[in-house]
């Protein structure tokens, strides 16, 4: 094999500039977990709602909801996400009482609700360091890919950029590394509803199916068939005022798409009258934004969809005759949609891409 | 209406970091251009292919070619774009003799016709800045924009961000803005080609029609009804060395769709299986990588396509009662299918973000 | 000579991050400029100020103050910098009347006369791209330079770290490119004045000379000995609002560090106690602040000082034995003291200092 | 008390671009700790040097040597600082066997004893993430500060931005915070050290003194006084090749003092010539480079020299009137010249600066 071993781009696990998101740590390491620098001194941090975005990511589902789609992983089955909070937090008890909140997060703003009650912890400004162990660490289960690369995966991507790999599960390249991206983007939801934007994401079609009806029974027979399949996710922002998002380089859409794009499995993104608009004269859709006009945004709803592709790794495909040496014992654990398990990471992103712009 | 000014973004003028190019200039000010950082020194830079350039984005084909579109700009006809080096080039016969181009350019990987020839400008290593004077601007032929917002353009938006606006035509929202991006991505284009890497976009769809030999004949019939139609371009880069590409949120499919997505009229991006691929179980597609696994190149071709929506304003579209005042003057002027002039802008992205990654 | 052609650090012509100000430009070129992105829109620009402090600079003094010092630039008399506006401005009284300045600069700080008088420009809030011809350029001058390097100027680092170099006038090494700053710091002062912050730097120092009285007659007695002196500049910034600066990594002693220090022939830079305070005991200067404390304002007025070395080429420095062949007709221009035009450069450096930080 | 509660600056918590250092952690919370993004692959982890460089600067001493300056902290007595490592490194003997190290540090240039003995912990090109534990946080000793500031420290004008602040201990004010870049910039230091580049500091003034056999007793005298005193150390960088640094802003000398004056109580910097040079003519001191020319290394060492101020709170100060309500239990406490532990922190940040340059 020809060594290739490209520079680094800079601050490639860096998400931000504005709400600095630094990710870090591989899925059989000692932890994954991230820095946020920028959130704003005084905002409270609402745990609950961070410990379901996690299960909403491990596919437990939020309510009891997901887990119809059988989309649960066994590890998260295993080691629920615990976050360990290192810095930028001090118990709200402790905040100095004739201190109100700092004037990005007014205290007329925020819910009464959430000033009163006052337990849990309260941002500093300072950089917001958290981890989540990685408590169920196998890598002997994965020896098998010391010397293989697994077709669909990045294995052999990841040794020809570095010339070196954890080769532990995947190691950096592993979906468990979003994790650290949903409790970032949740605090990011947390300013955004203080300042009136919501963001809801929900999966519109899987497969060839788009009646949310049969979802459930269309993935569970994708894998009784030992097969996978892909999906499309929408999501609407909704309380966005007009005047966000840059005119040249920084359109809002093109903000959007890097941060939707970047997530593991995701093929194309696409927004307003998207790829289908293509066939309609412009008399027919010129009235329709999108809710951006110009790459601003203005100040109706925006909706944008993504696709995510089928999980690489499945039985079907390893009995078709690739040559990746998965031990049997791997095999049944197969996500049948990872577009289900991606709808929360998906929000996060939008959420993390949306409060650089504010 | 409400007053909203939001702040601004850092640096959204300013595309790349290691290539940096930053832009300037409205539709009807004195000029447009731009100022590239990170240039090497040594590169010679060849201006046919920069005018070449420019004249397919202005509509006016390559060799002949596109023409047959009618696509071609009314003020393009008039107005050439003539780019006046301000810095950062030297007279080729004007270097010192004994140096060779920087390790950035090796010798052995220069053509040698370009290092024989040596006319022409070579590069300082220090920034290029270039300008294109808006000879033809005509700010009297907007002044009905003053007090008026046209429907699909960002005229209200910008009014919205900034609390001012230029309303002599459009101002910097205007594609005239992509000029400047057409010259420095070809400056960029001419260092990957010395590294072997090539990038090629085409028009593969007009409205419902995927034969190219019918484009011309379906944009017409969309003039000649006062209307216009969107299209897909399709782009494939070529050459590009496996390990390109950053695993976590810089994935190249990321940057590349941050790159094209800013472009005006852009709707969506799709690489590899795309949308389309929603419905391919994981076994029949897990082996189309797109040219890209985990965020980072394989080293095979990477194709990905992007969707331009119709002209909002034609005048069909006025004739249905669009309360724009635009004079009739303005009114035959329209380009018909936009999605023809952008295809030299896709590639000169393509090339400006794939120069940050090497 | 070895080559060593080391990488480029991303962006290196640019400073600052809010006020983004791209310099570029060589001595001898077409013309040196610059693009200042991210300036509010509604500004209105003070030409007079502008070209006030670019005569400061090229040492004809304000007010006929400076001539005193016999430090104006010959190539400054012959060719006035003239300053060309490209984008980012618009006439103020094409401005529609209804639209007040944007909140970053909020009417009712704005001084009345600036309001009403609404001549001149006013800003877009899009990139403000501006260049300054190099009339008297005269490349023929430096042909001496093509083949060999000055003592004590960048010359050969130049040609080490480029592989090529523009021989003429220095290049982009020359002091030239500080009108550039001249007239970024110049925008910025405005905007900082708007808030109620001032900046005024002065020459305290010439050699042993502290008393400003004796300067002029300081430098024309180095000036008639065919040598050089060096100063120090004390700067002073008044109505910074506590609060301002970083408290890690970018205190804003760091930050005006940084910005003084990109100054040329700048050779150090110190504040509050500074390095004479070594040798005072904790009890006697605990309460003397300078302005900062713990990287951030303390609401006091800021005092900084920065030192600048002598210019290296002069007869004498030349008759000593130095073998650059500097022709005869170069020999008698010489700046005897530069540390006199670095004045209002460092006023413009702190001021893009400062507006990155609000 | 006015409220004033300005913005952040972007990414205020990250020092560099290419290798990225984001710190994180208050003095009295969780744990302080650090992200390091951009090391490459390959790199094999010297922990005695980074254990070596950690005791320095706790003022333990390299081999014995420090502690004659009794400047040792008593917390770094109880609380000797571990480090672990959250991700971004495997035992070295899980790298697979056929993998070099990356091209960025070649197997040629890393001495054999490194790669051979391959114990101990390699980089995997991912971010490299570490926390210190605060196992001796007693907030409860600073129960004082909760409703006081101190004088020369930077309580109050953290609240004045924050609006809010941790006051356990100084918070994020507190050098602990150096502990975090004295570990980043030893994995700089050990990188540079395979470029043949090393950084050399050591305290060369205390008060008056400059005999570094008397620098004891007289930081001893101080001490018995219940006084404090400053420091001067010097810095030297040896074998960084030519070319290294800008030309423009990003002059070598002003990333210097960027990176040393954002460290805690350092008030000046100064290269070269320095603040002395001003009184000697050019003809006699244009030979003496500092190092660099125009901003750019030229291939001989590089000395830079920085002042360090006393400690504030001291006995003496105190018994002066300062109303601080510091309790006797911390009096006995205190740093009588806190420039000898900021010696490794000058070499840390050094070392982080001229690594961004390569």
């Amino acid at each position: 094999m020809q060594r290739i071993y490209t520079n680094f781009m800079p601050m490639a696990n860096v998400f931000g500039d504005k709400w600095s998101f630094t990710s870090f740590g591989e899925s059989h390491g000692a932890a994954i977990g991230g820095v946020l620098d920028g959130v704003p001194a005084g905002l409270h941090i609402d745990f609950a709602m961070i410990r379901e975005e996690l299960e909403r990511r491990a596919g437990k589902g939020t309510k009891g909801q997901s887990t119809k789609y059988q989309g649960v992983s066994p590890r998260a089955l295993r080691e629920p996400d615990e976050v360990e909070w290192l810095s930028g937090v001090i118990e709200s008890d402790q905040v100095t009482k004739d201190q109100g909140p700092s004037d990005q997060v007014p205290s007329d703003q925020v819910p009464s609700d959430q000033v009163t009650k006052d337990q849990g912890l309260t941002t500093l400004g300072t950089p917001i360091a958290f981890l989540i162990r990685n408590k169920d660490a196998r890598p002997e289960d994965y020896e098998f890919l010391k010397h293989s690369y697994r077709t669909g995966h990045a294995d052999k991507t990841y040794e020809q950029k570095y010339g070196i790999r954890d080769w532990r599960g995947g190691g950096r390249a592993s979906a468990r590394e979003t994790a650290g991206r949903v409790v970032a983007g949740c605090i990011a939801k947390q300013a955004l509803r203080l300042k009136g934007i919501t963001i809801h994401a929900a999966l519109i079609q899987v497969g060839a199916e788009t009646d949310p009806a049969q979802f459930a029974e269309t993935i569970a027979a994708y894998k009784r068939d030992g097969d996978s399949i892909g999906g499309i996710i929408e999501c609407r922002i909704k309380g966005l005022q007009a005047g966000v998002g840059e005119p040249i380089f920084n359109k809002l859409q093109a903000e959007l798409a890097f941060a939707v794009m970047s997530i593991n499995a995701c093929k194309g993104f696409e927004y307003g009258t998207g790829f289908e608009g293509v066939t309609q004269p412009g008399s027919a859709i010129n009235h329709i934004s999108g809710g951006i006009a110009g790459g601003i945004a203005d100040g109706t709803d925006i909706t944008f969809r993504c696709v995510f592709k089928p999980t690489p790794t499945t039985p079907k495909a390893l009995a078709k005759g690739q040559r990746d040496k998965v031990p049997s014992t791997k095999v049944g654990r197969h996500d049948a949609c990872v577009a289900v398990r991606a709808v929360p990471v998906v929000e996060a992103m939008t959420a993390l891409a949306l409060i650089q712009l504010l």
